[in-house]
This record gives C-alpha cells, structure tokens and sequence, in this order.
C-alpha cells in the first residue's frame, strides 16, 4: 500500500502515451523492489510548470524531478534501486538525458499512513492487512 | 504553528464549498490533536489533477491524497489519529468512500522551519514563541 | 547536488521578475550554507494556487509556503539559517510582511536520491562526486 510518485515535470515536455508509460513503469519499479505491494495501491502524479515557474541554478528549468514518497523500513541499496531504475527508465521512454533527471524517495512511517480508512501495516504485513482490510 | 496539509485531487471531483468544509476540519482536526497550535498557522492547498496526470495502479486514478507537513514530536497515536480521522472527515464530507482516500503526515524538525521571521517552537513551547513572536 | 525548493503562493501573488530574483537568491542562499554545492544543481518551482485552493485556518489564505528537500547532514544552525535567510530575502524582494512565509527544509539520506543517472554522494563529498559523474 500507499507510495506517491509526484512528477515535477516542464510544461509539455512529456506526451501524454509517455506518461502512461513512466506511469506503468514506476508501479512496476516499486512493485518488484517492494514484494507484497499490490499495483493498485500506486499512485503516480504529473505536475506541469510554466517555463516561467521552474528554475535550475537560476536559469530556465529543464529538468524532471520525480518525488516519491514510500513507508519506512525499506533497506538502503532497495531505496537506492528503486530511484536508480526510475531515472533510467524515465530517460529511457522519454528520450531525455538522465543529466535532466533527479529522483528521490522520502520515507514515511507506516503508523502516520491512512488508506482505505486503515493505518498502514508495517512493510512485510501487507497481506494480513489486506486480508482484514478486504474483510472489513 | 506551521502545518501545511496539501490535498490532491482529481479535477473537479471536490466542490468549492466542499474545499472550505475541508480546510475547516482539517484545521481543527491538527488543533484538536496539538493543543496549542493556533487555527491560523494551519495551511489547507487543494491541488487539482488532470485526468490524463493521475495515475493508480498504472489506471486512471480517482484518489484523493492528503500531504500533511507537521512538526516533529508528536507521538505516534497523535499522528495516526490526525490522518484516521481527515480520511473519515473527508468521506463523510465528500461522499467518497474511505477506499479512494489517502492520507499521511510527515514530520519536520522545529529547527527547521521558519515562519513570522522566526524558527519554530517545539511542540508545547508555543504559548512563549507567540508572545514573544507578538511582541517582536 | 540536489535541492528543491518548492514555492506555494497566491495565484499572481509575485512577479516574474520577482520569481527570478527569488530563485537566484534562494540558489545563492543555498549554496552558501552548503559549500560544495554547484549553483546549476539547485532547482527552484514555483506552484500558482487560485483563490478558491488556498487556505489558512479555514479563511483564504495569503501565505507564500517554501518548502526545501534537501539532503541529510547539515547541522541544525545551517538548515534554520537557510530558513530564516529564504523569509527574510523573500520579504525584502516582494514586499510582503514575514507574517505570510513560512520556508521549511525536510531533509531526504543522500542515499535516497539519484540526478545524473548516479546516486549521490554525502555532504562534504561533491568534489569526488562530481569528478567521476562528469567523466561518465
């Protein structure tokens, strides 16, 4: 359950089949990288900025910046996978050199999480959650 | 003082009477939950998602996510009920069901936010940091 | 390498002059606080709300919310100096009172985040960094 992938991206610089892509990609990414997370629970976001709302070291903005936030409990070189991968299928899809891509991931405790109207199980306790959770 | 709750959404799936029922009880869902945090320091952004922007599950998304920003400190039952409850609000509200409702809270060091011109208080220290806030 | 800053403000609340005059200050701030930092790694968005999408204690809210991601390990002066300096420049730039910022900075492991297609390196660091990145 829960990551958000929020994609701060210039205005029109990616269509709208890539999109749908890096969409499928990014939940594929996190799914595999994070076993027991069910793809519907996913959520990638696009944000387009202006030419005159995005800047870099000053200067007109062309970078993609992919903010995700996911539960804690994850090892390092998981975290460090998931946004490696993401960089390079992103550039991979859109044609953009990954010189214009930044990715993070953010981590959030499960026990500050709502979703379904459930406090979020620790990473590994997806299914009992989701057994209950389907239940209820 | 402080918290920023940013709410995304699909476009124009909340109305605008529902966006200000919302940002008044989110407002006093935080103040309830913090004593001592002021109504006007809680910030409400509702953020709107085009539906060629919004992904779930790799699908169209029909979620809601609810971002809040609070300051470090609070106990885990605090945070857990903060989010319990907008997510409950938000249905009862909206007539969404809990099911497409996402909510989560990241905490953030006092010491590093500002806000009046001065760095935040701890949590319990906010009755000195606004008199001494007023008078400057 | 790496920070976003994050602009919330009231639609057509700050010029484009001042957005540029924001972004190259909130860069020099930045890198000044943060030596080893290039300029051009420095991103700075800004996000437009309408009327009708901004709140602050349940009224429409006129608040100018910075919210940095940066990377972990600067020591807790460094992160409240950038804060305190990002409000007060702010001010000075646009004319609104200090009342209406709030600048805060959630800091994200070095580990977490990938630009360039490399993962990056910790605080202190860059030189190192940046040699082998340019070389690939």
């Amino acid at each position: 359950p829960m990551p958000i992938y929020r994609c701060t991206i210039p205005q029109a610089s990616v269509s709208d089949e890539h999109k749908e892509q890096i969409a499928l990609e990014i939940t594929r990414i996190h799914c595999e990288a994070c076993p027991g997370t069910p793809q519907r629970f996913v959520h990638v976001v696009f944000e387009e900025v202006s030419p005159g709302n995005g800047f870099c070291g000053g200067q007109r903005s062309k970078a993609s910046l992919v903010h995700g936030t996911i539960r804690g409990g994850r090892d390092q070189p998981v975290r460090s996978g998931i946004v490696t991968e993401i960089s390079r299928t992103w550039s991979k899809i859109t044609g953009q050199s990954e010189d214009d891509i930044l990715a993070l991931v953010i981590e959030v405790p499960a026990g500050n999480v709502v979703e379904g109207g459930a406090v979020m199980p620790e990473p590994g306790q997806e299914a009992a959650w989701l057994a209950e959770h389907s239940a209820s």
